[in-house]
């Protein structure tokens, strides 16, 4: 047994022995229950086993030091062992990695990383944080010189070393994600010339295609080149020291520098060899209170599977929010709190250069997939802020919900400001079950410079509520190709002639109430304008006049979009 | 009968004859009711009469076109009579003025305001959206040219016209609220030397005291010359041709241009004059659907009184989202529609030379005054966004809650930056009735430019959590004078060195561990820090030691604030 485990043997302090818990991990999940154990029984002892050298660094912030936005090192660190100890008398051990666990006898064995030392720990309570890796797929060149993933500060001090080095100008970042959009920002802030690999045809896959269109555009315009829908084959040495990423294509991409941004997968191995439960998406199984299958083990964070709160699905999620509240959640249980992790409902978000994509809930391709059809969905893309204040900046927004009841699914929303405001205020009326009648209700913030009367969340709680209504039929996109309805176009003649669907025909809505006997009674009319405001007026009108009439929700801006991701001819 | 009135004497069209509606007032609610309606129901005449030149126009826009931030007059103007003829055949007339109802017949009294002509026109419903009217006080001066109040579009004409003629460098503006404080920013922003003129002892009356210092120190900060807890006595005209604001105290101060922004009174003479009930305060009484005592009579925006989601009492909000709401409500109360009001929140907001303050809910003088007892707060001075990403800005945040269900009952934000964000997702949850705890568990938007893995919405929810578990006992700041409690702060001796609460005495949270024996154990101990996070972490120690701790909330931050305030000596 190690010193340490001898050390707890004998009771300290003359109080009845105190229980000992051991932490597996001192990045967020592991940081958090220490911290908040600690604050709950200042009896037990608490110890925290980090493999690497730090102990709750700001791994959402790695990517911003490659870039040099965050120019020191030591801004990462958000606590350290001394502060671990002098404030939490928590016993944080960096390098030290755990190797095995012996359940029945309750240890666990592990190896100090700079002396080689073995030893065993005795614990009561063992929580596993261990966090998930990035995927590094079995390719030729993979672990070439200039590869690189980004999970640690040694991972970004190397890429950092390596631009510096090699006088670094084109890099390929492999797998167009929260991550990898993150590494294109910070190397194009480095000046280098960044071209993205995606093995899906869009960028964010969370998002919709046609949602991650505005994204594409946008760093298009900002001189990244994208190359999607096509994977990663192999990486070869070039003749010059540099390095050739080849695609599944075939196509040959030349970079100094490659990000392998391919997403991450749960580090399940400690749990597995122990015998705990993995789950169908490969994460450890866990109940309410966090604990594993073994009632003397629990386990948090990117390495768990937990349930979607829309679908009660467990899902694995490696995102730090959700991973610090199991954190605590942990903690509180170990404590004998009564305590529940209520779920997780997959909010984010992420910077890029200026544009803000944000998601929260389902996505309309998630729900597909998950067999749910009784839904629909609305785009609206109204300004950040009233219209009459200048600088107002459109928001691309998606709102899935239910049919009929109007609960909310899920929403997306791409813009360059007041994005995140708009999901976060969403992703709350989600969390009580809210409906889309609650978010055309809700009564926020409104000057000029931040909202509208009619705030974007109102807008869309009202269009949602108009589609369930029946007041404001959709018209589904994906059916335009086939469909023998008459596509309206109620835009005045100078937006129709600048670009327009191309079977569509144009009548204004300002002259809509002269001039809809020119339109055929007994077509159905599948109705668009810019936006989708005015084919709503428009679809009003027609209908109390006895026409068939849905409206093409997100008008002639969705459209553009949907072609842009081949949704739609 | 007037010429319209006998044109619908006719069924038209060949149908079922239109019900005809009338609705007075054509900005926020009487607009947004008028086209709502047409949606709803093609067949019904809607006639619009506003006594002022423009319909629907953006009044929360008026001060940015003083200050020349909005240029043009015409981006105030949201939609012009020729829209809503063309768009929703709707007749808007303005410059017409109603000036009398006739409940038993159905008929209102009518002048155009430019022909002075006189005539009734019959209605089967009528909306009354008059509006609120800028307070005058019968005050000496308040007549004199160069004093203004900002309400309509002419008013601000006037006040530009008023700057460039008489070439003003010196501005009072009466008043410290909402419009009062968007004509401080405008005025700087043409760069007058601005002087605030309010009653109150604070800036920002919806706010409490300590939460409007920040403010206070902002505009002050920034040149802004405030003059707080004087009521103005009256204007005199000066020698040179210039103005004297005097104050109740005799203070004179001089201006070239005074601004009235008092506040405002509902406008219900047309609705008294008619009969129809007031409330105790002030307003038309209506129903969930926005009706008044008699059944053809509805009222919405500004003059009306609502219920207060919290307390269900009724109350009067002159904001612009209410009003919109309400007026679709009515719209659809008129057409048959099964609808109802929710209620409001006072939710609100106001930027102000780079800082924004925004509130939701009850403040607690407002809680007092309403003889709520039951309740607690915390206070919070978290980073707009992640420490470790460079340019995060405090946001000084204050949660109210109800003890023991931990029921939000309100929530006061300050700073430059993600405030409003704050506020809107605290408003959302209490839409929903939502609790502390649900704060604490709330999955929002994280990545280091936009929040933190424990976004300032969770760390209050979490506290205040703490409070009701009874982890952490607040002090009750307004008892530090003469409690015998000791004043600890745990701070550093460096940061206690560079200002503390006088009575404190200084142990570090870094050396309680080993020191916390020097502590009187007899003795009730507030602890105190920068902002409340050490306190908190202190106190669980200590509590847990046997000490009785309990947290002076917000620390020694907060501690300024109230001292500024004249909350504490």
């Amino acid at each position: 047994m190690s010193r340490h485990a001898l050390s707890q043997s004998t009771p300290a302090r003359g109080v009845a022995a105190p229980r000992r818990v051991l932490i597996v991990g001192g990045v967020a999940g592991g940081a958090s229950c220490a911290a908040r154990l600690r604050r709950l029984d200042e009896s037990v002892e608490i110890v925290v086993f980090e493999r690497g050298p730090h102990v709750s660094f700001a791994n959402c912030g790695l990517p911003y030091y490659v870039g040099n936005v965050i120019a020191d090192e030591r801004s990462l660190l958000v606590a350290s062992r001394e502060m671990f100890r002098t404030r939490f008398n928590v016993d944080v051990r960096t390098e030290t990695e755990v190797t095995h666990i012996d359940r029945r006898r309750r240890l666990i064995s592990v190896r100090d990383g700079r002396s080689g030392n073995e030893g065993v720990e005795r614990y009561d309570a063992l929580v596993l944080s261990p966090g998930a890796a990035p995927v590094r797929p079995p390719l030729p060149g993979v672990d070439l010189p200039g590869v690189f993933a980004v999970r640690t500060i040694p991972d970004t001090r190397r890429i950092r070393s390596w631009i510096a080095e090699q006088q670094a100008t084109r890099a390929v970042v492999v797998g167009g994600g929260f991550i990898g959009l993150e590494m294109v920002e910070n190397l194009v802030q480095r000046t280098l010339a960044v071209t993205v690999l995606e093995k899906l045809p869009q960028l964010m896959p969370p998002l919709d295609p046609e949602m991650a269109t505005a994204l594409s555009e946008h760093l298009g315009a900002r001189g990244v080149r994208l190359h999607l829908g096509d994977g990663l084959a192999q990486i070869e040495a070039g003749d010059g020291g540099d390095l050739i990423v080849v695609a599944e294509s075939g196509a040959r991409l030349p970079a100094d520098l490659v990000i392998l941004a391919i997403g991450v997968k749960p580090e399940t191995a400690l749990a597995k060899t122990a015998g705990l439960p993995l789950g169908p998406r490969g994460g450890i199984v866990v109940d309410a209170q966090m604990r594993t299958a073994d009632p003397h083990i629990w386990a948090v964070g990117d390495a768990v599977e937990v349930p979607d709160i829309l679908t009660g699905q467990e899902t694995v999620l490696p995102l730090a929010g959700p991973a610090n509240r199991q954190g605590r959640v942990a903690a509180e249980a170990i404590a004998g709190r009564a305590t529940r992790f209520r779920g997780v409902q997959a909010t984010a978000v992420v910077g890029v250069l200026g544009l803000t994509v944000a998601s929260t809930g389902a996505s309309e391709k998630g729900l597909r997939r998950a067999g749910v059809e009784q839904f629909e969905k609305v785009y609206l893309h109204p300004g950040h802020h009233a219209g009459y204040y200048p600088g107002a900046q459109p928001i691309h927004l998606k709102l899935l919900f239910s049919v009929p009841d109007g609960r909310i699914l899920g929403a997306q929303a791409v813009g360059a400001a007041g994005v995140e405001k708009r999901i976060d205020v969403i992703a709350t009326a989600m969390q009580f079950r809210g409906t889309v009648h609650d978010l055309a209700e809700a009564e926020l913030c409104y000057a000029p410079q931040y909202g509208a009367a009619k705030d974007p969340v109102n807008v869309a709680g009202m269009l949602a509520a108009n589609v369930l209504a029946g007041d404001m039929p959709v018209a589904a996109w994906s059916g335009l190709a086939r469909t023998d309805a008459v596509v309206l176009d109620v835009r005045e003649p100078d937006e129709f002639a600048a670009g327009h669907i191309p079977r569509a025909i144009n009548l204004p809505l300002s002259q809509l109430r002269s001039r809809y006997g020119e339109l055929p009674p007994d077509r159905e009319l599948y109705v668009c304008c810019e936006v989708g405001q005015r084919a709503y007026y428009a679809i009003r009108f027609l209908t109390q006049r006895g026409y068939r009439a849905r409206n093409l929700s997100g008008g002639y801006t969705t459209y553009k979009a949907l072609r842009a991701s081949g949704l739609t001819p």
